[in-house]
């Protein structure tokens, strides 16, 4: 497989052969996450349980995808990445499973749990300002001979292993007409959409943000990557102060619309899927199924992608015990 | 498929065309739980999610089997039952599905809230005094014309229905020597060894109670059903005063051994799956996590059945929130 293709080639070949192939290299480090009949809305609508995977998010997809797609002696020189959430836990993990030597990149903002988890999972952690840390997520020059940098989002093998999960509900669920993803970078949605492309099936891509921080329907509205506020909120999985240059090209060709959540109804579809569905979700990973729900999907086969589960007792204890 | 067979039939044939038809009979009706990979332990214990089943346990299972294995005579009838919990819940939602006539026979005791579960579901319920209650569970005799009786736990159709889990295990993992489950009637414990009898697979089955009420452990001391004391707690979904009569020849059979489990393991395991597993389980589906943990179970391969997960805020969000 060829790991230099750019992100524009890889919209423009769609290459089943490629997502089938990362399908069956990372097949032994993620679970078949189970793609769950929501109670209600005449089963039209399921949730795929991202949340269920090792390290609670679909980001181990994307991370082993991107270690399993270079070669021996490129891992034998280490690989290093920036960021300090779910996407370098998950490459932790499977970088500690390769023995794969690890240097990650952190704004000295980030949570001391998440820096804290990194080291446990084996990986080499440096803190630098936040923009500095930003300078190395644009550039890809992290300043030292730390190995091959892999990007969290503008990556193709990252898209490829997101699209796997596009692959699995197109196996699962023949009447699919819709796909909701939560809209962090767009590596999530762009990866799925791809997939579905690839095996040609024609389904609505829905990105979905949180009301405290829309840089994507803002992107849309503008034609071009816009700057907004973002307000700190529960939902801290996604959002961000703009849509990122290189992803705007994919997110332009492969995202159908884009709806927004209430932070209301985000704390609603949490806790309808802890005490309901059984399932824990972060903010981020309960807006697909609260967008879901919203008129925009009426009458629709509708999967919606509950993307992760980290999410602290502090903050989802007092959404469990509101009565709605 | 006959149905007339009794339990002790059931042990002597262990059925294996049974089991196979059985899952093919529910599988429209139930999901394909996962097995997950639990965080620690080397990876030898695994999570059998079955709370995340419709309505958020295992009995969707067995109340599905009952139904399916009725001629089209005898549902047009209707059926009765005698449970208030989630067997009478999963046994409504599959009548309902199927335009059943379904009768639910409760003790008044029985919380509001699973009554009026039940009739949204559509069930017809009639409460009786504990007493008269307890009579039908062990006479069968409802006193009322309201069709074929389908006993909770002692019943083939039940016992092959909770005996599909043991043959996804064996499908999935190869290496699996060990089958951890909660205690509650025994029909769950007896159908998963019943299967992997029939497949000719050697796996240790564990049963689990809860320190506060312990009837298992209590029979095999004695060599026969022993009334215990039962003491309320978070864990409602088993413990009993006594194991059943009809049950004791089978559980004597098929399990091998019994592990108690302390409260204050149970919410360490409550805990962790929600907060690093993110599946939430009632304190039931919990025992068997906290088994797996235990020395006796150290060096094994070991899958923990999650049986439930259908727990209260009020009961769930206090043991979330405590630094253990």
């Amino acid at each position: 497989m060829n790991t230099q293709r750019n992100l524009a080639d890889l919209v423009r070949e769609a290459p089943l052969g490629d997502f089938i192939r990362t399908r069956d290299l990372i097949r032994d480090d993620i679970i078949r996450a189970p793609l769950l009949p929501y109670l209600g809305a005449e089963g039209r609508i399921r949730l795929q349980a991202e949340c269920l995977q090792p390290l609670g998010s679909f980001k181990i997809r994307a991370a082993t995808s991107a270690l399993q797609q270079l070669d021996s002696t490129l891992l034998a020189r280490g690989v290093a990445t920036a960021s300090a959430g779910n996407f370098a836990q998950g490459l932790a993990l499977a970088a500690r499973r390769r023995g794969v030597a690890l240097t990650v990149h952190v704004p000295d903002s980030a949570a001391r749990m998440k820096v804290d988890n990194l080291r446990a999972l084996g990986a080499q952690v440096v803190e630098h300002t936040f923009a500095d840390w930003w300078q190395i997520m644009s550039t890809r020059e992290t300043g030292a001979a730390d190995g091959t940098f892999i990007h969290p989002v503008c990556e193709p093998a990252v898209i490829l292993g997101n699209g796997t999960i596009g692959l699995e509900l197109a196996e699962s669920w023949p009447e699919l007409d819709t796909v909701v993803v939560p809209f962090g970078g767009g590596g999530l949605a762009t990866g799925i959409a791809l997939a579905l492309r690839a095996l040609s099936r024609k389904v609505r891509i829905i990105a979905c943000e949180v009301a405290t921080s829309t840089p994507l329907t803002a992107a849309f509205a503008a034609g071009k990557p816009t700057r907004v506020e973002r307000h700190p909120s529960f939902v801290d999985g996604v959002g961000s102060n703009s849509v990122l240059e290189e992803m705007w090209p994919l997110l332009r060709e492969l995202i159908d619309q884009v709806i927004v959540v209430e932070l209301a109804e985000a704390e609603r579809a949490v806790r309808d899927l802890a005490l309901r569905h059984h399932i824990v979700a972060e903010g981020a990973g309960a807006l697909a199924l609260a967008a879901a729900l919203s008129p925009q999907c009426q009458g629709s086969h509708v999967a919606a992608i509950i993307s992760g589960g980290n999410i602290d007792a502090s903050k989802l204890c007092p959404i469990l015990e509101t009565h709605s």
